[in-house]
């Protein structure tokens, strides 16, 4: 017997090269929960005509991201979407953080997520969050910070949100084990890094001095007096879906961390702006220069996450509006699924399995009428890993050669 | 790229302890197939408005507690349930005994099976049962033998029954890989114990000095005048349900196998009376006490396995009558299944899939409106593994974190 073959290794063997498009389309956290009035989740009460006709056209299926039972971060939920096994592909907290300001990394960088504090006279944290300071703020004083460099690393200071920046550090023979200098509490001093493994005695040093260094610029700058370090991550290798799939792989997403994401996995990402109408035509205009395009809308999960039942309808009844945009282009596949559920009535993430609905010529269609969590109980593609989305998507673009003679 | 984490280490990572209850109601053997003459089988055919009204609320599916077409022992059947694989917690049939009439077993002890039988003058044996003696007889004779030393090794010997009793090597140092005694046919001596590695000389030696001195014991009983033993086995160990899950867990059942799996995994085992309407109202008085439960009915297997279709329909109405009461506490989820299907129709376990029914406020409920075979198979669930129905658990009492950012 031989080893036994991995499903990437799988798709690097069996994949092929073809004209043949695929659009992954990803209405983020589309999966609900019933409202209890109606019985009928966001997708379900949505009207959406043009969904339900590919439907008909197409087979459907529930698939878990993760796992059942598993609440997937964003993170692990579009992984597993481009075919990676979430449970290996560890994105780092400072990795996601930097990817989610758009932030282009380099192989041998360690991000760490950083919050602007307040220590006292005495060196004690005050405020862990330095009174929230404003988004304007953090920028001037993360512009002070900005390439520093201490031991011959230069560290790259951004800005985030409100108290949040990320500083990522460059210079290579940085090895990310190090524990953080969030105290998490006030009354304490921040805490010094260590190093969690003998390689990353360096990266605990450089952190340390950066941390010292940054006290002395931000002296004058109370509230904001003092930096704290946390989520010390270094950037995933990921092999790359062209390396994969042989695709040459396009991402439309208008939001920073999706953006980030995709470039992790080797995908274009192209401009665009930030309406759902903005990413469709964006597709439309660059729809020769691909063959496979994850086209990801947003809105969904935020109103999920905001409790709003029906601003989540409003927007999948928009993304349906949009769908011809989509379907006149006739690529040989379309996919149209979640990243994860994001039910209202949780206002989060939740463990439930995500809609997902394949049309191609070369589907074998079910007996689905319509998009909706209750239809892809019994559709055709049963209950499955997010995983094998990617796989399915290859075999019904013609993509994939037979396995074995 | 990260080592691939494991379920339970994945259980372990994100499982928070809160107030909110699960109570897991295993019916053994709950699974049937159709009686020819109605095509329905004893769960289709029994009135259960109960358990359909909660499966109407629920959402449903077919759970494999080891894998398809495999016929699972109570003892998989239920690590499984509980989350651990069934493939490689293994216990052995000495522990599986010993644990079955509720024997206390401490870490390092080895456990065998072990039958009175009869031998001749030149000691062959001529009756491997030594004639199925009372199961009072049996007592007396192990009482006789209990506590004999051998070696620094002190051996405790319990009946089971009739001819069956268990006999346990405490003393450490022992390594129960060794070959059995019982020859497996008459006319020939007891086959001298040999170790399979070569930690498990001292096993081998005891085990072979015990069985002659219980010879010289037992001289004068015949037919009962010598012990033939197999199935040496260590106990088991398992991560506790508290280091996994972080639940604190309670069994609730009237026959000992059960009572000494749950222990094995750690559950507080309470008192009990035998019937049903017992171990609800134990479940009703220390409901305030844990956050899990495990109640586990007997007699629908027995049923089963005794081919006694309608007898398994009275037990399975008996458990819808009851449920009211458990209904009534209002946990936050409630887990119906079995840990295996025993068929009246073939008297034995089977390999046929599970229902399984799960309710909580925060399920998605499916189509179902009755807790059957044919619903489960188009439940929201979808077929899934058993040790599956943990991590669902867990999900829908919203007892674990998100999984990645």
């Amino acid at each position: 017997m031989g080893t036994r073959v991995d499903s990437l290794e799988l798709m690097k063997q069996l994949s092929r090269s073809s004209p043949s498009k695929i659009v992954l389309l990803v209405v983020d956290g589309i999966g609900g929960l019933p409202r209890p009035e109606t019985g009928r989740t966001e997708l379900e009460t949505a009207r959406t005509p043009n969904l339900d006709a590919l439907a008909s056209r197409g087979v459907s299926g529930l698939a878990d991201p993760v796992g059942p039972g598993i609440t997937p971060g964003s993170a692990p939920g579009h992984t597993a979407l481009f075919g990676y096994d979430p449970l290996t592909a560890d994105i780092g907290r400072g990795i996601l953080e930097a990817v989610g300001i758009d932030f282009d990394l380099q192989p041998q960088d360690v991000a760490a997520r950083g919050n602007f504090c307040t220590v006292d006279s005495s060196g004690l944290v005050t405020d862990r969050r330095a009174g929230r300071i404003s988004t304007e703020e953090c920028t001037e004083l993360c512009q002070q910070l900005d390439g520093l460099t201490v031991d011959g690393v230069t560290v790259i200071v951004r800005p985030v949100r409100e108290h949040r920046f990320i500083a990522v550090f460059r210079g290579g023979g940085l090895v990310p084990q190090v524990t953080e200098s969030d105290p998490q509490q006030v009354g304490l001093a921040p805490v010094t890094i260590t190093a969690l493994s003998p390689a990353a005695g360096k990266m605990a040093a450089v952190a340390n001095r950066f941390a010292v260094r940054a006290g002395e610029v931000l002296a004058g700058h109370y509230p904001a007096n003092m930096v704290l370090l946390r989520g010390f991550s270094e950037k995933p290798h990921f092999e790359t879906m062209t390396e994969i799939y042989k695709l040459k792989p396009a991402a439309i997403a208008s939001y920073p961390m999706y953006r980030g994401l995709s470039r992790l996995v080797g995908m274009d990402v192209l401009d665009t702006g930030p309406t759902i109408e903005d990413e469709f035509s964006t597709l439309k205009q660059s729809y020769a220069a691909y063959d496979f395009f994850f086209l990801h809308v947003k809105a969904t999960d935020s109103a999920g996450e905001d409790g709003d039942f029906d601003r989540k309808v409003k927007v999948i009844e928009q993304v349906d509006e949009v769908l011809p945009e989509l379907t006149g282009l006739e690529p040989e596949v379309i996919v149209v699924t979640g990243d994860h559920s994001t039910p209202a009535l949780l206002k989060a993430h939740s463990w439930h399995p995500v809609p997902v609905l394949l049309y191609s010529p070369w589907c074998r269609p079910d007996r689905a009428t319509e998009f909706s969590e209750s239809a892809c109980v019994v559709g055709g593609l049963g209950r499955f890993p997010a995983t094998q989305i990617m796989p399915l998507a290859m075999a019904h673009a013609l993509k994939l050669a037979k396995f074995g003679a």
